[in-house]
């Protein structure tokens, strides 16, 4: 590795201790967020199961599972097997469950460990067939739970409609000493794409509709004895996914799991925007959450009197959701930082490894100073590095946090 | 590791051995390509530098520095770091060095290593006054080599007229012990991005720009005794670079470098695109090319008539030079594959870990079936995994080829 400059001190970022780009977790915001969300679904009554396929980090997981959250949440069997490499005890697994290597994995896992507890979903009956028939092969020694899951139309994986649902659920029932079924399961994240005007009644008449499902297969008798499980996402609704599930009327118990992963570090862009609209639909109840994530670049070059290019670009953070908004600026030699909110930088152009500023008049950038951008969308940031630093208020490194992609 | 089906026999990518998605290269398609390539170059005169940041592959080094190439290119330190531990001797480092860490840990190889030969950019005169106050402090016991950057209006780092360009290299010269000048660079390939048919004379002009800022510098004696180095990039137009970079009028040998990057794997979108203009342009003089990446992903739902969800989304392919195309359907459970271009399936939108593909009626996929994916511009697809498998013509893999990203 690169040797630090001052390897007995601790590390800077400011000072320029270690080559730039870097990817930087504010440490005192994450604390915050994991302990204020936690505590709100607590007190809210409902379950929190983490997506954990934002940072990948076994080191995040450990301080969401220590803060008490019910399990973490993986989308794909790459992500699965990281989670149980770090001995992450309950995982819900949001995706339909597929393909061979994947329902061997999961078995054998389930066959290992007694203390392995697992969800996944279901989607169809040709899927459950498939899931039963590979779950028979690889015989894991008890039933793999199984959720159904309801999808928005135009959207992604689900069923689009009860009758369907009611098959799946049949089809998991007639599958059984391999599947069981565990509840209902949705993903309403997806409208946050949708016109803005639209958005909350497409939510509310999204989870309106799984609540339908589970009650249909509760009416039919479909769940085993015990309590039944209703989970959605939860990043930018939770608000509405509490309400909706929670009031679900039901002939036995049931719990609901909200599986928000962006709360952790929050953005700059997308979810930022979200929260926004969160915070005035409930008056400002929810916990506030703290934009975490920041990636700092160097000026390389100042080659037109209004433009400036950075040292990051596309392979260092996301742009799914929107380019990263300029936050910081430091003086090289200096640890001065000048906000850039409201400056007028904006990112007008993108390379792999460069980012192209369009900076008013008077802008004030120099070779060699440093820039801090504030992504949007923290998933497709974090997937662009093999470690991310965690810092205190003044950008001392207090830990390299490995991820795991 | 996720245990293989079959640990004695080797595994196959379409019997389902490991989990999808995968990130395959096609073995046949890697090797041809290297061997082309070079050869190509070699004939026309030029050294091939190859951009490696594309793959960031040591095995993929092994293999280019094996078949001859001059050296390798990076862009960032966290590059060249990787490169040193893996034994590149020559390096161009295709940026401005700016950072002080940087700088540091260049000198430190330098001063290390006799071996290591290091090729770095500089375009205003504040910068090389940063670089030689760096390098003086690290004191690396021999000159860093310095190429002036010249550049396109509009675009990134780069002098914008040969004005500046001299007093650049006026300055290397000023710091005589730390920097040595060693030739003039610009890179051609962002004129791509611009409209169709202004493209091949944005090139041919900014190339005219390079030889002339070259012709400057030797007429005033700024170069110092032995060759000069004269590079651009060269994956989508190295025709051009060739012949005009090779007509530079210098009153000593210069030597030209091409760094193509994309050359390795081609793709199914941007370079295939501006390898048929290429092919046009020299009447199919230079190398064939053949696109080895694919991204393999499962069938995870056909939620509705015209839509197929699959298992790979934009945590597992590039983009930013539009979707990946469809380019291979297996029916589960067999091993025949049946080309999915023509077919009318289409990329319509993308989650971090799902594709949605709009198909028409009688596709034919069903839960559980293979898709290949064929990306567009290598780069962001690499950058995806940190294992990339190497398969023969019928997918089984011969070996896993790790990045280092």
């Amino acid at each position: 590795m690169i040797a630090p400059a001052r390897a007995a001190s601790p590390q800077n970022v400011l000072r320029e201790d270690l080559p730039l780009p870097l990817c930087v977790l504010r440490g005192g915001a994450i604390e915050r967020n994991i302990t204020r969300f936690q505590r709100f679904t607590e007190s809210s009554g409902v379950l929190l199961c983490p997506h954990a396929k934002t940072a990948m980090s076994p080191a995040l997981f450990g301080r969401q599972l220590a803060a008490g959250c019910w399990g973490l949440t993986f989308a794909t069997c790459a992500q699965l097997e990281v989670a149980r490499r770090h001995g992450v005890p309950r995982v819900f697994y949001a995706n339909q469950l597929v393909g061979a290597a994947d329902i061997r994995y999961v078995c054998d896992e389930l066959r290992r460990d007694p203390g392995f507890d697992f969800y996944c979903l279901a989607d169809s009956v040709p899927g459950v067939r498939l899931l039963a028939s590979r779950v028979a092969d690889a015989d894991p020694g008890r039933p793999v739970n199984v959720l159904v899951e309801g999808g928005l139309a135009g959207g992604r994986c689900g069923v689009r409609d009860a009758g369907t649902a009611v098959a799946v659920a049949e089809a998991v029932h007639a599958a059984g000493p391999h599947l069981a079924l565990a509840g209902v399961e949705g993903f309403e994240g997806l409208a946050q794409y949708r016109d803005p005007g639209r958005r909350e009644a497409d939510v509310r008449e999204f989870l309106g509709f799984l609540v339908r499902i589970a009650e249909t297969l509760d009416g039919r008798g479909l769940f085993p004895a015990g309590q039944v499980l209703l989970s959605a996402g939860g990043s930018a609704f939770y608000d509405l996914v509490i309400d909706q599930l929670k009031a679900a009327r039901l002939s036995r118990p049931h719990q609901v799991i909200v599986r928000s992963g962006c709360y952790l570090t929050q953005d700059w862009g997308a979810y930022a925007s979200l929260q926004a609209d969160l915070q005035q639909r409930t008056g400002s109840a929810g916990p506030v959450l703290e934009p975490a994530l920041e990636v700092w670049a160097q000026v390389l070059s100042v080659p037109e009197p209004g433009l400036v290019i950075l040292s990051a670009g596309r392979r260092d953070f996301g742009q799914d959701a929107g380019n990263p908004v300029a936050l910081t600026h430091v003086r090289r030699g200096t640890t001065e930082r000048r906000p850039l909110s409201d400056s007028g930088w904006q990112m007008t152009a993108v390379s792999d490894q460069h980012a192209h500023m369009t900076v008013p008049p008077g802008h004030g950038a120099e070779v060699g100073d440093l820039i801090a951008l504030g992504p949007s969308h923290p998933c497709t940031t974090f997937d662009k590095w093999r470690v991310v630093h965690l810092v205190d208020d003044d950008y001392t490194i207090i830990e390299a946090i490995s991820t795991c992609f």
